[in-house]
């Protein structure tokens, strides 16, 4: 599934929640183990900065995971996320939850994932995105694929998309002295 | 040796078992080895959940590797596998014996693998399959080549074709709510 | 925005001091957590021997973050660099101080960054470099983008930039034995 | 500097002694630092396999860094490599002394490196190789580049060639059961 250009900016103007899925969204896929299989993950420093650009103007992030991770909520706390939700089994009642919670429609929602567990989400949400490295069966299922792939900043294109669509950019510019 | 699509959907349908190497297989080949001299390893995030969805279709999955690995140990104990083979000298012999032990022949298993001490496993199973990344001595003597490189998902194409060719697809989208 | 080459090498040509952003520059951009939250990250041996060539040739070297990390002070201290900025807001008002205390011209500067924060700095150097992965709102406003990535040696690609431009790739060289 | 096909293999197949570079040859040149300082790197496991065919065929492997480094050390061990030199400044010199040691001529010795200290060894040796990463200055006084980067196969290239050369292909497939 593929979309117009002004379907897509119109989708991404109205979000006002942006859930990101983990494991190959907001990292490369791998799971580091170590001798004493403990697990350890790598995130993305342009990403983290997308997140905050989104919450410092208003769209709330949230975190949605399968897995427990103590990585990830370091890496939360290290960026004053606060809605960060492990260990989910159904990412689509999550994210109608906090659809509930702070009283917008499915329409103002975004979700990005790489998996078949993302598929509900993706369906639900207003605006469904696959980082480029997604499996096949997802990205057929998008309404949007970025060009750098998980854990390379392709959080980072959809919090951009978001900002601009919003019409965001120049303030967001501005905010780093430029113009 | 390279084969015909239908030749290679016949042999992906007969798998009962896949078996599949360790170090540049499910991981990208890199051996992290700490200040203290300790190992660690990355695993695919996707390669998991193919895994998975493989026994949770009724195909037994193998991990058959010559190293000694806790990272790995730590990794299948995740996943539920109960058959992770470390310490592997022969891993054709490993093959025969699995197929003993669970009642099948030869050609209704997969070996997938990227170096020469995979080569008589994968010259004794029905499919046998190398990462995109494999050993060029290697590569010429497999059935098929994944696009993805082994620790980059490489595990999961074949998981997906096994299950296309068993006719899975339909039954394993539906499980995620998709059509 | 792109200079002509006579233009870059003159600007080249006249930096006595270089400062570098620390993620996504001297790094990959990733973070790595462990499963303590500890953070970890990986620098290039080519730009480790690359800073210590404009240090060891008479330019002066600073990393300027405005994260803190033991990780890259570990790093610096190896590399024997004693400029090392990190929790740094302002990195603009950062590069003012330096020029102030070494007697330099902004002119005389070049700063490498990637992202936002980077902007009033690369503003204000004489020489503004991003790696090939940098932002793209960042990427329009450097005189030049290197071929690498960071982490993959996209230091080094200044770092051999200003040697040249200061005629010194021959002293270089013959220090290594060669012509 | 590149030349023909058959010196490559004339210059191949006199080699007994293959030295290598450390980071950026047989690592992909990441320094990984943790929050305590401690260093920690990656090796492939294609790398290993052909640095133990090498050995089992007679051709001594000597690795020559001028890092200390305790992961290298150990990585070394589990490969039962017993010419380890770490903190090395003149690698000429220890590839000489490498030579007076083993009574070979430095015709007979191959130095594979990616960076100006290698510089010296490779103007030495009978065979000089760098990977595909190289520094430019470097690439420039090589006899032959890999295809492979460093830490992602690049040592194997130059084990198989070395292998191939001394007419040693068959014996090594045999010894895997493959024809």
């Amino acid at each position: 599934m593929s979309i117009a250009p002004d379907d897509l900016i119109a989708r991404a103007s109205r979000v006002r929640l942006a859930c990101f899925d983990v494991d190959g969204t907001l990292t490369d896929g791998r799971l580091h183990y170590d001798a004493n299989g403990a697990e350890s993950k790598a995130f993305h420093v342009l990403d983290g900065q997308g997140l905050r650009l989104l919450e410092d103007n208003g769209i709330t992030v949230a975190l949605i995971t399968a897995r427990e991770s103590a990585a990830l909520l370091a890496r939360a706390r290290d960026l004053r996320l606060s809605h960060v939700h492990t260990g989910v089994k159904d990412k689509a009642a999550c994210l109608r939850m906090l659809c509930a919670q702070l009283g917008l429609g499915a329409g103002e929602t975004a979700h990005m994932g790489d998996d078949l567990p993302d598929l509900p989400a993706l369906a639900l949400a207003g605006l469904a995105v696959a980082p480029a490295n997604a499996h096949a069966w997802v990205a057929e299922r998008v309404h949007w694929q970025t060009r750098a792939r998980g854990g390379e900043g392709a959080v980072r294109e959809l919090c951009d998309l978001i900002l601009e669509a919003r019409g965001l950019r120049a303030a967001v510019l501005g905010r780093f002295g430029a113009a």
